[in-house]
């Protein structure tokens, strides 16, 4: 037989973790399941100094640490699993898992959105000493440093450009000749004094101690080889979000993420998305948990109606 | 001369404090405009228990010092003056104070939008020891004890619904013999056991001691008086958007409060709004906080593009 309950979360990040103090709090029975640690992506970061009420920031692994108490207190259970698919069953949503099968009246999905990785030495050691995939979280930290921005879309030059104001000098480098950036981006980068290119470059390794010193750089049509003195590497080369398992039921957008309206609502009636897996997710924590309790509120007003 | 922002936040609460840590801290001249004191309606929750973060829980008080400590530190200023207008001239908005002039790039409102009030004798001392406006915020306090909502619109028969989950009984006070709310949710009150009405009633006093004990109630048909136990009181007749000083520029919906999309972008380029002022805002803190970081980071992307 499938254990039923009123509400199952998918993904225990902050979007998650929010839902499901809203949710438990409501007293709908509600099951979080997340396949591998509690905290999402976040428990990388070192320092959050952006969530409203930490006025000396928190470390990502704390914050998250707190919100998962706050909801478990609430009666929040939790569930390490792989969600596998989504299938509908009438109102009935059937959420099929490595741990077997569970029926909800309503699902809200906050499975996340993994930035892609460069994939290289380093890169994961370093996450969160120097290595960072998001300027708006950490680009305050480079204050008067030189910085690195791997990428050559409008993200990564973005990015770059958001950089100058912290940072002294910011280098792109870019596997290209030329970017991908819309124009009016590029001219803008073009016209900032603090922004370099490195063109037709790739970073193999990237080096420190107990923070990000330097990267190893190749170029791809010369072969050459040369060091690049940085305190930080800001990659923005894609993300990828964790949709798999709902391709079946919901349609998404380019990229891969959910498309909700402003009460979190997909397509589906009682299926609700929350954070960065959603197509226009600001992805920053605060973000994420205003998300989840959107979902929640909406998938209670669902169920009770 | 008129002094210069990058961006002007109208409103200290959570949506405009978030907002402030958000352009400040992405070095963005930044001042928030509060007519009274810093930290809007929450100040008066003695225990905000669904802030993500906080597990014991947190004064309304101190979850807002934090958030202003926290945007003061990244260099947010701000100025105590009651805005009375705003005027456009061409991309620059034209902030009209009592305190002079301000000129900004971008605005982000974040005026709020007060519950309307019984105007009653204890209503004021007790907000916060009883007397509340919103059943998720306060409705687990009331476990197994009487309360009463006053209203007879949706609002209220939603939150006397939602109270069941927590109260023993749930008397609604309501000033006519008929509800407002839609069919289906008064067809749901009345078909639950635990909910009564006291019809052609007002509320002309709450009395209590530390807390709400009791309240003094008025047949407006009959004038007969009597008294009724209650642990707390739920008002739900109605709110008041903030909205007066931008009525000439911003259409409002039919209730005042200001229409965005999920950027929170309103009608016009550069003019943001966040919190409770929003028309399809869920009045919680961590939303209001939410909104406020989103209304930066677009607010950032429209000065910089």
């Amino acid at each position: 037989m499938n254990k039923a309950y009123e509400v199952v979360i998918v993904g225990g990040g902050p979007a998650g973790l929010s839902a499901g103090i809203y949710t438990a709090r409501a007293r709908l029975s509600s099951l979080l399941i997340e396949k591998g640690l509690i905290g999402g992506q976040v428990v990388n970061a070192e320092l959050v100094e952006n969530f409203p009420g930490f006025p000396e920031g928190i470390s990502g692994y704390d914050l998250t640490e707190l919100m998962h108490r706050q909801a478990t207190k609430f009666g929040l259970e939790t569930l390490t699993a792989e969600v596998t698919g989504v299938e509908l069953n009438g109102e009935q949503k059937i959420v099929k898992t490595n741990e077997g099968d569970l029926v909800a009246k309503a699902m809200i999905i906050a499975s996340g959105s993994e930035w892609t990785k460069l994939g290289i030495p380093g890169e994961k050691e370093f996450t969160g000493k120097g290595v960072s995939y998001c300027a708006i979280c950490d680009g305050a930290f480079f204050t008067d440093q030189t910085v690195a921005v791997v990428g050559g879309g409008n993200a990564a030059i973005t990015e770059a450009l958001s950089l100058t104001k912290f940072a002294s000098r910011v280098m792109v480098i870019h596997r290209r000749q030329e970017l991908r950036a819309t124009r009016i981006v590029q001219e803008k980068a073009f016209a900032e004094p603090k922004v370099e290119f490195l063109w037709n470059t790739v970073v193999e390794e990237i080096e420190g101690e107990e923070v990000v010193k330097r990267l190893r750089l190749r170029n791809v049509i010369t072969g050459e080889k040369s060091s690049l003195g940085v305190a930080g590497i800001f990659v923005a080369i894609g993300f990828k979000p964790n949709t798999d398992y709902l391709k079946s039921i919901l349609p998404l957008d380019a990229t891969g993420h959910v498309i909700t309206n402003e009460k979190m609502e997909t397509e589906i009636p009682g299926i609700f998305a929350a954070g960065d897996i959603r197509s226009s997710s600001i992805r920053q924590v605060i973000g994420a948990v205003g998300d989840g309790a959107t979902a929640a509120i909406y998938a209670e007003r669902f169920i009770t109606k």
